[in-house]
Protein backbone atom coordinates (compact mmCIF):
# COMPACT_ATOMS: atom_id res chain seq x y z
CA UNK A 1 0.00 0.00 0.00
CA UNK A 2 1.23 3.30 -1.12
CA UNK A 3 2.00 5.61 2.10
CA UNK A 4 0.20 9.48 2.30
CA UNK A 5 3.47 11.07 0.54
CA UNK A 6 3.81 8.80 -2.24
CA UNK A 7 0.42 9.14 -3.25
CA UNK A 8 0.66 12.89 -2.84
CA UNK A 9 3.75 13.35 -5.36
CA UNK A 10 1.77 10.98 -7.73
CA UNK A 11 -0.75 13.94 -8.14
CA UNK A 12 2.12 16.04 -8.64
CA UNK A 13 3.70 14.04 -11.31
CA UNK A 14 0.40 13.74 -13.06
CA UNK A 15 0.12 17.79 -12.11
CA UNK A 16 3.35 18.27 -13.98
CA UNK A 17 2.24 16.17 -16.76
CA UNK A 18 -0.75 17.91 -17.55
CA UNK A 19 1.01 21.21 -17.10
CA UNK A 20 3.93 19.85 -19.40
CA UNK A 21 1.52 18.80 -22.05
CA UNK A 22 -0.77 21.90 -22.31
CA UNK A 23 2.89 23.77 -22.73
CA UNK A 24 3.84 21.35 -25.26
CA UNK A 25 0.54 21.57 -27.18
CA UNK A 26 0.16 26.27 -26.85
CA UNK A 27 3.96 26.42 -28.31
CA UNK A 28 3.09 24.00 -31.31
CA UNK A 29 -0.05 25.96 -31.59
CA UNK A 30 1.71 29.22 -31.94
CA UNK A 31 4.18 27.74 -34.43
CA UNK A 32 0.98 26.59 -36.31
CA UNK A 33 -0.29 29.68 -36.28
CA UNK A 34 3.10 31.36 -37.73
CA UNK A 35 2.88 28.21 -40.38
CA UNK A 36 -0.30 28.64 -41.79
CA UNK A 37 -0.45 32.30 -41.17
CA UNK A 38 -3.41 31.68 -39.05
CA UNK A 39 -3.61 35.44 -37.05
CA UNK A 40 -6.88 33.97 -35.10
CA UNK A 41 -5.04 31.13 -33.60
CA UNK A 42 -2.10 33.58 -32.89
CA UNK A 43 -4.78 35.93 -31.08
CA UNK A 44 -5.63 33.09 -29.10
CA UNK A 45 -2.41 32.16 -27.53
CA UNK A 46 -1.10 35.59 -27.16
CA UNK A 47 -4.30 36.90 -25.42
CA UNK A 48 -3.71 34.57 -22.14
CA UNK A 49 -1.62 32.16 -20.49
CA UNK A 50 -3.94 32.01 -17.30
CA UNK A 51 -4.13 28.08 -17.13
CA UNK A 52 -0.34 27.67 -17.82
CA UNK A 53 -0.50 30.30 -14.43
CA UNK A 54 -2.79 28.72 -12.49
CA UNK A 55 -1.03 25.53 -13.04
CA UNK A 56 2.02 26.77 -11.67
CA UNK A 57 0.77 27.96 -8.40
CA UNK A 58 -1.43 25.16 -7.96
CA UNK A 59 2.00 22.85 -8.64
CA UNK A 60 3.82 25.36 -6.31
CA UNK A 61 1.34 25.42 -3.22
CA UNK A 62 1.45 21.45 -3.87
CA UNK A 63 5.37 21.26 -3.12
CA UNK A 64 5.06 23.59 -0.17
CA UNK A 65 1.82 21.71 1.44
CA UNK A 66 3.67 18.13 0.89
CA UNK A 67 7.24 19.78 2.65
CA UNK A 68 4.76 21.58 5.72
CA UNK A 69 3.10 18.78 6.10
CA UNK A 70 5.13 15.40 5.33
CA UNK A 71 8.72 16.22 5.98
CA UNK A 72 10.02 14.34 3.22
CA UNK A 73 13.52 12.68 3.04
CA UNK A 74 16.03 11.82 1.24
CA UNK A 75 14.82 11.25 -2.24
CA UNK A 76 11.19 12.59 -2.08
CA UNK A 77 12.98 15.42 -0.62
CA UNK A 78 15.02 15.71 -3.66
CA UNK A 79 11.86 15.08 -6.38
CA UNK A 80 10.01 17.72 -4.20
CA UNK A 81 13.32 19.96 -4.55
CA UNK A 82 13.42 19.33 -8.33
CA UNK A 83 9.41 19.84 -8.79
CA UNK A 84 9.39 23.67 -7.65
CA UNK A 85 12.51 24.19 -9.90
CA UNK A 86 11.36 22.50 -13.15
CA UNK A 87 7.68 23.89 -12.79
CA UNK A 88 9.59 27.24 -13.02
CA UNK A 89 11.10 26.42 -16.27
CA UNK A 90 7.68 24.52 -17.43
CA UNK A 91 5.79 28.26 -16.72
CA UNK A 92 9.08 30.02 -18.50
CA UNK A 93 7.98 27.74 -21.19
CA UNK A 94 4.32 28.73 -22.06
CA UNK A 95 5.71 32.76 -21.77
CA UNK A 96 7.82 31.65 -24.59
CA UNK A 97 4.55 30.43 -26.50
CA UNK A 98 3.19 34.11 -26.10
CA UNK A 99 5.91 35.78 -27.23
CA UNK A 100 6.01 33.51 -30.15
CA UNK A 101 2.54 33.82 -30.67
CA UNK A 102 3.10 38.04 -30.13
CA UNK A 103 5.51 38.10 -32.50
CA UNK A 104 3.52 35.95 -35.09
CA UNK A 105 0.83 38.51 -35.29
CA UNK A 106 3.43 40.94 -36.69
CA UNK A 107 5.36 38.55 -39.08
CA UNK A 108 1.87 37.33 -40.82
CA UNK A 109 0.58 41.02 -41.32
CA UNK A 110 3.29 41.34 -44.21
CA UNK A 111 3.36 38.77 -46.84
CA UNK A 112 5.94 35.59 -46.92
CA UNK A 113 9.18 36.38 -46.78
CA UNK A 114 10.61 33.43 -46.99
CA UNK A 115 9.43 29.28 -47.02
CA UNK A 116 9.45 28.78 -43.08
CA UNK A 117 11.73 25.58 -42.88
CA UNK A 118 13.77 25.47 -39.84
CA UNK A 119 11.60 26.98 -37.30
CA UNK A 120 8.86 23.71 -37.78
CA UNK A 121 11.68 21.68 -37.38
CA UNK A 122 13.13 23.28 -34.31
CA UNK A 123 9.75 23.69 -32.85
CA UNK A 124 9.69 19.84 -33.32
CA UNK A 125 12.57 19.11 -31.34
CA UNK A 126 11.69 21.27 -28.31
CA UNK A 127 8.20 18.78 -28.54
CA UNK A 128 10.08 16.20 -28.32
CA UNK A 129 12.19 17.72 -25.53
CA UNK A 130 9.46 18.58 -23.66
CA UNK A 131 8.03 15.52 -24.37
CA UNK A 132 10.86 12.92 -23.92
CA UNK A 133 12.08 15.36 -20.46
CA UNK A 134 8.68 14.75 -18.14
CA UNK A 135 8.28 10.97 -19.30
CA UNK A 136 12.12 10.62 -17.83
CA UNK A 137 10.84 12.93 -14.92
CA UNK A 138 7.79 10.74 -13.74
CA UNK A 139 10.09 7.60 -14.71
CA UNK A 140 13.65 8.53 -12.70
CA UNK A 141 14.86 7.47 -15.96
CA UNK A 142 18.31 9.65 -16.53
CA UNK A 143 19.30 7.77 -19.41
CA UNK A 144 16.43 9.88 -21.49
CA UNK A 145 17.16 13.07 -18.87
CA UNK A 146 20.62 12.76 -20.60
CA UNK A 147 19.63 12.33 -24.22
CA UNK A 148 17.96 15.21 -24.14
CA UNK A 149 20.52 17.50 -23.05
CA UNK A 150 22.59 16.06 -25.85
CA UNK A 151 20.00 17.15 -28.20
CA UNK A 152 19.51 20.79 -27.28
CA UNK A 153 22.69 21.57 -29.47
CA UNK A 154 20.93 20.68 -32.33
CA UNK A 155 18.20 23.26 -31.70
CA UNK A 156 21.38 25.79 -30.99
CA UNK A 157 22.64 25.03 -34.28
CA UNK A 158 19.63 25.61 -36.14
CA UNK A 159 19.08 28.57 -33.96
CA UNK A 160 22.56 29.71 -35.43
CA UNK A 161 21.95 29.03 -38.92
CA UNK A 162 18.71 30.82 -39.42
CA UNK A 163 20.14 34.03 -37.71
CA UNK A 164 23.16 34.17 -40.81
CA UNK A 165 19.87 33.18 -43.13
CA UNK A 166 17.67 36.03 -41.76
CA UNK A 167 20.83 38.61 -41.64
CA UNK A 168 21.09 38.17 -45.30
CA UNK A 169 17.66 38.62 -46.04
CA UNK A 170 17.92 42.11 -43.94
CA UNK A 171 20.73 43.08 -45.69
CA UNK A 172 19.15 42.52 -48.85
CA UNK A 173 15.52 43.62 -48.56
CA UNK A 174 15.20 46.46 -46.44
CA UNK A 175 11.32 46.73 -46.40
CA UNK A 176 11.47 42.96 -45.05
CA UNK A 177 13.92 44.03 -41.86
CA UNK A 178 10.93 43.74 -39.11
CA UNK A 179 9.49 40.54 -40.55
CA UNK A 180 13.10 38.98 -40.34
CA UNK A 181 13.87 40.13 -37.15
CA UNK A 182 10.51 38.93 -35.82
CA UNK A 183 11.29 35.63 -37.15
CA UNK A 184 15.02 35.74 -35.45
CA UNK A 185 13.15 36.32 -32.12
CA UNK A 186 11.10 33.62 -32.73
CA UNK A 187 13.72 31.44 -33.41
CA UNK A 188 15.36 32.51 -30.43
CA UNK A 189 12.55 31.74 -28.33
CA UNK A 190 12.80 28.02 -29.63
CA UNK A 191 15.92 28.56 -28.22
CA UNK A 192 14.98 29.43 -25.34
CA UNK A 193 12.43 26.59 -24.97
CA UNK A 194 15.16 23.87 -25.89
CA UNK A 195 17.52 25.74 -22.95
CA UNK A 196 14.16 24.76 -20.12
CA UNK A 197 14.22 21.02 -21.61
CA UNK A 198 17.94 20.53 -20.46
CA UNK A 199 17.59 22.37 -17.14
CA UNK A 200 14.68 20.18 -16.29
CA UNK A 201 16.69 17.38 -17.10
CA UNK A 202 19.99 18.21 -15.31
CA UNK A 203 16.58 18.37 -12.39
CA UNK A 204 15.57 15.27 -13.29
CA UNK A 205 19.16 13.56 -13.23
CA UNK A 206 19.98 15.32 -9.88
CA UNK A 207 16.12 14.38 -8.13
CA UNK A 208 17.41 10.27 -9.48
CA UNK A 209 20.93 10.18 -8.70
CA UNK A 210 21.46 13.22 -6.03
CA UNK A 211 24.03 14.70 -8.27
CA UNK A 212 24.37 17.92 -9.48
CA UNK A 213 25.44 17.83 -13.00
CA UNK A 214 24.66 21.53 -13.94
CA UNK A 215 28.05 23.80 -14.62
CA UNK A 216 29.62 20.54 -15.45
CA UNK A 217 29.96 19.99 -19.00
CA UNK A 218 32.20 17.47 -18.68
CA UNK A 219 29.91 15.32 -16.83
CA UNK A 220 27.41 15.40 -19.88
CA UNK A 221 29.70 13.47 -22.01
CA UNK A 222 29.90 10.43 -19.51
CA UNK B 1 19.38 33.35 21.20
CA UNK B 2 19.17 31.94 17.99
CA UNK B 3 18.08 28.70 17.22
CA UNK B 4 19.62 26.44 14.83
CA UNK B 5 17.37 27.15 11.88
CA UNK B 6 17.55 31.08 12.54
CA UNK B 7 21.92 30.81 11.76
CA UNK B 8 21.18 28.85 8.79
CA UNK B 9 18.83 31.53 7.59
CA UNK B 10 20.73 34.14 8.00
CA UNK B 11 23.74 32.63 6.49
CA UNK B 12 21.27 31.68 3.14
CA UNK B 13 20.51 35.65 2.79
CA UNK B 14 24.19 35.94 3.39
CA UNK B 15 24.98 33.83 0.32
CA UNK B 16 22.03 35.37 -1.66
CA UNK B 17 23.25 38.51 -0.94
CA UNK B 18 26.74 37.69 -1.89
CA UNK B 19 25.26 36.52 -5.05
CA UNK B 20 23.50 39.02 -5.75
CA UNK B 21 26.25 41.82 -5.38
CA UNK B 22 28.31 39.38 -7.90
CA UNK B 23 25.77 38.86 -10.49
CA UNK B 24 25.31 42.77 -10.14
CA UNK B 25 28.83 43.91 -10.69
CA UNK B 26 29.01 41.49 -13.66
CA UNK B 27 25.83 43.13 -15.34
CA UNK B 28 27.52 46.68 -14.81
CA UNK B 29 30.98 45.55 -16.32
CA UNK B 30 29.56 43.90 -19.15
CA UNK B 31 27.60 47.03 -19.97
CA UNK B 32 30.79 49.33 -19.13
CA UNK B 33 32.55 46.77 -21.35
CA UNK B 34 30.13 47.91 -24.25
CA UNK B 35 30.29 51.79 -23.26
CA UNK B 36 33.73 52.23 -22.88
CA UNK B 37 34.61 49.74 -25.82
CA UNK B 38 36.72 47.70 -23.60
CA UNK B 39 37.20 44.09 -25.52
CA UNK B 40 39.12 42.65 -22.70
CA UNK B 41 36.56 43.52 -20.32
CA UNK B 42 34.16 41.94 -22.25
CA UNK B 43 36.34 39.27 -22.71
CA UNK B 44 36.72 38.35 -19.18
CA UNK B 45 32.87 38.51 -18.45
CA UNK B 46 31.84 36.21 -21.51
CA UNK B 47 34.51 33.37 -20.84
CA UNK B 48 33.51 32.19 -17.54
CA UNK B 49 30.84 32.58 -15.09
CA UNK B 50 31.83 29.88 -12.76
CA UNK B 51 31.58 32.34 -9.69
CA UNK B 52 27.69 32.35 -10.58
CA UNK B 53 27.55 28.97 -11.25
CA UNK B 54 29.43 27.63 -8.25
CA UNK B 55 27.04 30.13 -6.02
CA UNK B 56 24.14 28.56 -7.07
CA UNK B 57 24.77 25.37 -6.32
CA UNK B 58 26.01 26.17 -2.43
CA UNK B 59 22.30 28.15 -1.89
CA UNK B 60 20.91 24.93 -3.65
CA UNK B 61 22.50 22.61 -1.15
CA UNK B 62 22.29 24.69 1.73
CA UNK B 63 18.46 25.13 0.89
CA UNK B 64 18.27 20.95 0.36
CA UNK B 65 19.84 20.74 3.74
CA UNK B 66 17.97 22.95 5.87
CA UNK B 67 14.47 21.04 4.65
CA UNK B 68 16.37 18.21 5.55
CA UNK B 69 17.70 18.54 8.71
CA UNK B 70 15.33 21.18 10.18
CA UNK B 71 11.76 20.72 8.85
CA UNK B 72 11.35 24.45 8.64
CA UNK B 73 7.51 25.51 9.38
CA UNK B 74 5.60 28.26 8.28
CA UNK B 75 7.01 31.53 7.34
CA UNK B 76 10.68 30.07 7.92
CA UNK B 77 9.47 27.09 5.45
CA UNK B 78 8.59 29.81 2.74
CA UNK B 79 11.46 31.39 3.02
CA UNK B 80 13.28 28.84 1.99
CA UNK B 81 10.85 28.07 -0.95
CA UNK B 82 11.11 31.50 -1.80
CA UNK B 83 15.21 30.68 -1.93
CA UNK B 84 14.83 28.26 -3.74
CA UNK B 85 13.73 29.95 -6.69
CA UNK B 86 15.09 33.40 -6.45
CA UNK B 87 18.78 31.60 -6.70
CA UNK B 88 17.38 30.97 -10.03
CA UNK B 89 16.43 34.13 -10.86
CA UNK B 90 19.87 35.21 -10.01
CA UNK B 91 21.79 32.66 -11.94
CA UNK B 92 19.45 32.98 -15.01
CA UNK B 93 21.03 37.25 -14.38
CA UNK B 94 24.48 36.09 -14.38
CA UNK B 95 23.77 34.00 -17.62
CA UNK B 96 22.84 37.85 -19.34
CA UNK B 97 25.62 39.13 -18.46
CA UNK B 98 27.54 36.70 -20.43
CA UNK B 99 25.10 37.13 -23.11
CA UNK B 100 25.47 41.10 -23.04
CA UNK B 101 29.17 40.38 -23.02
CA UNK B 102 29.87 38.25 -26.00
CA UNK B 103 27.20 40.68 -28.00
CA UNK B 104 29.30 43.59 -26.78
CA UNK B 105 32.68 41.88 -28.75
CA UNK B 106 30.71 41.62 -31.91
CA UNK B 107 29.16 45.48 -31.22
CA UNK B 108 32.97 46.80 -30.49
CA UNK B 109 34.55 45.09 -33.47
CA UNK B 110 32.73 48.00 -35.92
CA UNK B 111 32.87 51.99 -35.62
CA UNK B 112 30.57 53.34 -32.86
CA UNK B 113 26.87 53.61 -34.19
CA UNK B 114 25.42 55.81 -31.97
CA UNK B 115 25.90 57.39 -28.74
CA UNK B 116 24.78 54.90 -26.22
CA UNK B 117 22.41 56.75 -23.60
CA UNK B 118 19.13 54.19 -23.05
CA UNK B 119 21.64 51.05 -22.24
CA UNK B 120 23.48 52.59 -19.55
CA UNK B 121 20.34 53.86 -18.52
CA UNK B 122 18.81 50.47 -18.44
CA UNK B 123 22.00 48.95 -16.82
CA UNK B 124 21.43 51.48 -14.25
CA UNK B 125 17.51 50.81 -13.74
CA UNK B 126 18.49 46.91 -13.54
CA UNK B 127 21.20 47.49 -10.73
CA UNK B 128 18.86 49.63 -8.71
CA UNK B 129 16.25 46.60 -8.64
CA UNK B 130 18.75 43.92 -8.11
CA UNK B 131 20.10 46.25 -5.11
CA UNK B 132 16.82 46.70 -3.66
CA UNK B 133 14.79 43.78 -4.01
CA UNK B 134 17.70 41.71 -2.85
CA UNK B 135 17.41 44.09 0.00
CA UNK B 136 13.87 43.42 0.58
CA UNK B 137 14.44 39.92 0.68
CA UNK B 138 16.66 40.33 3.57
CA UNK B 139 14.55 42.79 5.47
CA UNK B 140 11.58 41.06 4.62
CA UNK B 141 10.16 44.56 3.19
CA UNK B 142 7.23 43.66 1.47
CA UNK B 143 6.86 47.67 0.51
CA UNK B 144 10.37 48.04 -1.12
CA UNK B 145 9.29 44.56 -3.16
CA UNK B 146 6.26 45.94 -4.67
CA UNK B 147 8.02 49.10 -5.40
CA UNK B 148 10.31 46.90 -7.32
CA UNK B 149 7.61 45.55 -9.70
CA UNK B 150 6.67 48.89 -10.29
CA UNK B 151 9.86 50.28 -11.69
CA UNK B 152 10.17 47.32 -14.21
CA UNK B 153 7.74 49.27 -16.70
CA UNK B 154 10.68 51.77 -16.95
CA UNK B 155 12.84 48.83 -18.41
CA UNK B 156 10.30 48.36 -20.72
CA UNK B 157 9.27 51.37 -21.72
CA UNK B 158 13.13 52.18 -22.93
CA UNK B 159 13.82 48.90 -24.62
CA UNK B 160 10.74 49.24 -26.87
CA UNK B 161 12.05 52.55 -27.62
CA UNK B 162 15.57 51.69 -28.16
CA UNK B 163 14.03 49.23 -30.64
CA UNK B 164 12.30 51.42 -32.91
CA UNK B 165 15.03 53.92 -32.86
CA UNK B 166 17.41 51.00 -33.99
CA UNK B 167 15.19 49.13 -36.45
CA UNK B 168 15.63 52.99 -38.09
CA UNK B 169 19.00 52.95 -38.04
CA UNK B 170 18.76 49.34 -39.51
CA UNK B 171 16.89 50.57 -42.78
CA UNK B 172 19.02 53.29 -43.18
CA UNK B 173 22.68 51.86 -42.77
CA UNK B 174 22.52 48.15 -44.34
CA UNK B 175 26.15 47.98 -43.38
CA UNK B 176 25.11 48.51 -39.86
CA UNK B 177 22.39 45.83 -39.51
CA UNK B 178 24.24 43.32 -37.52
CA UNK B 179 25.49 46.01 -35.07
CA UNK B 180 22.16 47.58 -34.42
CA UNK B 181 20.51 43.74 -33.70
CA UNK B 182 23.30 43.01 -31.18
CA UNK B 183 22.43 46.18 -29.32
CA UNK B 184 18.63 45.08 -29.81
CA UNK B 185 19.77 41.77 -28.43
CA UNK B 186 21.71 43.44 -25.35
CA UNK B 187 18.73 45.82 -24.81
CA UNK B 188 16.35 42.95 -23.95
CA UNK B 189 18.87 41.07 -22.30
CA UNK B 190 18.87 43.51 -19.57
CA UNK B 191 14.68 43.98 -19.73
CA UNK B 192 15.04 40.26 -19.16
CA UNK B 193 17.16 41.48 -16.20
CA UNK B 194 14.57 43.42 -14.96
CA UNK B 195 11.93 40.45 -14.95
CA UNK B 196 13.80 38.79 -13.09
CA UNK B 197 14.15 41.28 -10.71
CA UNK B 198 10.55 41.20 -10.69
CA UNK B 199 10.16 37.78 -9.93
CA UNK B 200 12.30 37.85 -7.16
CA UNK B 201 9.95 40.72 -5.65
CA UNK B 202 6.78 38.04 -6.00
CA UNK B 203 8.85 35.68 -4.11
CA UNK B 204 9.85 38.18 -1.66
CA UNK B 205 6.30 39.08 -1.17
CA UNK B 206 4.88 35.39 -0.75
CA UNK B 207 7.75 34.59 1.42
CA UNK B 208 6.83 36.99 3.89
CA UNK B 209 3.01 37.47 3.69
CA UNK B 210 2.14 34.10 2.63
CA UNK B 211 0.28 35.24 -0.53
CA UNK B 212 0.73 34.89 -4.49
CA UNK B 213 0.61 37.94 -6.10
CA UNK B 214 1.93 36.63 -9.27
CA UNK B 215 -0.13 36.37 -12.42
CA UNK B 216 -2.47 38.83 -10.88
CA UNK B 217 -1.71 42.42 -12.11
CA UNK B 218 -4.61 43.97 -10.38
CA UNK B 219 -3.56 42.70 -7.14
CA UNK B 220 0.03 44.57 -7.69
CA UNK B 221 -1.74 47.88 -8.17
CA UNK B 222 -2.72 47.91 -4.27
Amino acid sequence: MKSHVEREITELKEKILRMGALVEERISLAVKALVERDAKLAEKISSSDDEVNTMEMEIDEKCLSILALHQPEASDLRFIFATIKINKDLERMGDQAVNIAQRTKLVISAPPLKPLIDIPRMAALTRDMIHDVLDAFVRRDIELARMVCERDGQIDALNDQLFRELLTYMMEKKGKINQALQLILISRSLEKVGDHATNIAEDVIFAVVGKDIRHHADMRET
